[in-house]
């Protein structure tokens, strides 16, 4: 058994957050992808209460673990095993304990998107959290979640509220990332700043002056079909490139036309 | 290869969802645990572009799938099979295409927290919605991209973006529920109503009353000592119950001492 010491976890922005603690764990394929599930919302730290199978004390992963972390492998390495479950909360300022099941307990019952604001706030007071994960069959004992500050429970069809470990992980890592960073993609799109007025105007012009041209519009309808065109075109929300590339095929189409 | 009619997706409430569209799927194991996670958010119209190991036309699914999907197999023998990504989108109205990488298409970049209020809405308004997610190694391709309304892309650490394919169906339906259904988990919690101030402050008198007769305080103290008592007895904020309790053991206390 080895406690955590001070390690912090630093996430890539360099806060830190969570630790995750695992009670009697029973697949090491369940531990590694609870790893992977952390590390895609830059969480590190994670403890072990008693996994059934045991975990090595330095040196080789088990290979189930490894396998399944799918390259979250520091996670693994840097896990610390404890005897049980207040010696792994010991060092912790609050703590939540997860669970699907009424407990009958006397303790605030909040969702990942109620309570993880509220673990930000404490964690950048200083403070350190931790969130409790029972075993895959039968959860958390009455008695592991008393010495939770609070119990935490996943909004999921109360038809099928079944998660399994590494899901419930990503759920918390997922909403704790959204309170802590912010609900930011990490790619970009492209779609360009909206084109100027001007252009669009021009394209429209462009248009109802070859459809004139050929003799398209009814005399009658004439107003009102160009109206038409020209809420189709403005509505799309073309880019300046996007009304280029439209344009460009339109001259190209009249010119094969002519 | 069959399209999927006129089902609907109804979740517990009786509200359809989005469809969710796996393209070119590898491992049946996955179709599994991505009905699984569909099942959690209430989802059941699954669709599968070519998987690459078939899928049986009516009676028995594989057996990894099955096993995978841990109770939600009304979800994989409903599942409809499509020969491409057009004819699995040709009856909705908005679709996204999920993926982690950088497109450079002219798309919008949306969240699922972004994205699902939009889904939402769209559906109440009797339109359908899809989402499509790719292979598990190499994703969706480019041309499938460019056949989709925006993209979805999941707020992850950029260092470690990689979701599998039954955690991005997660977070989707995750993002789906919570905008469809709020934030509410599925258990609700038993802390009572906050105590009365009267049953509140009976306990404080009946405390300094008994730490008084023992001569516990300082005299010069005591009104200090006095007021920080009633601080921390009252900022617990205590439940009748939990008045009645802790009275129950210090009157126990005192006796025990008498």
């Amino acid at each position: 058994m080895s406690g955590a010491g001070t390690n912090t976890t630093l996430i890539a922005s360099g806060r830190p957050g969570p630790v995750i603690i695992l009670v009697e764990p029973q697949l090491a394929e369940n531990i590694g992808m609870v790893a992977r599930a952390m590390a895609n919302f830059g969480l590190s730290e994670l403890r072990l209460v008693k996994p059934r199978d045991g975990w090595p004390s330095g040196g080789g992963l088990p290979k189930g673990a490894q396998q399944a972390a799918s390259g979250a492998t520091h996670i693994l390495t840097q896990a610390a095993l404890f005897g049980d479950v207040p010696a792994a909360i010991a060092d912790l300022n609050i703590v939540f304990a997860t669970t699907a099941r009424e407990r009958g307990q006397m303790k605030r019952v909040m969702t990942p998107a109620e309570a993880m604001p509220e673990v930000a706030a404490r964690i950048g007071a200083g403070q350190r959290a931790g969130i409790l994960f029972g075993r895959e069959r039968t959860g958390l004992e009455n008695e592991e979640v008393s010495l939770a500050d609070a119990i935490l429970s996943f909004p999921v069809d109360p038809a099928f509220a079944s998660l399994n470990l590494a899901q419930a992980v990503l759920l918390t890592g997922y909403a704790w990332f959204q309170a802590s960073q912010g609900d930011a993609a990490p790619i970009t799109g492209t779609v360009g700043e909206p084109a100027r007025r001007e252009s669009l105007l021009s394209l429209i012009d462009f248009v109802t002056g070859e459809l004139d041209r050929i003799g398209y519009f009814h005399p009658e309808k004439r107003d009102g079909m160009v109206q038409n065109l020209r809420d189709i075109l403005i509505r799309r929300g073309m880019s300046e490139q996007d009304v280029r590339s439209l344009r460009g095929a339109l001259v190209a189409l009249v010119r094969g036309r002519g």
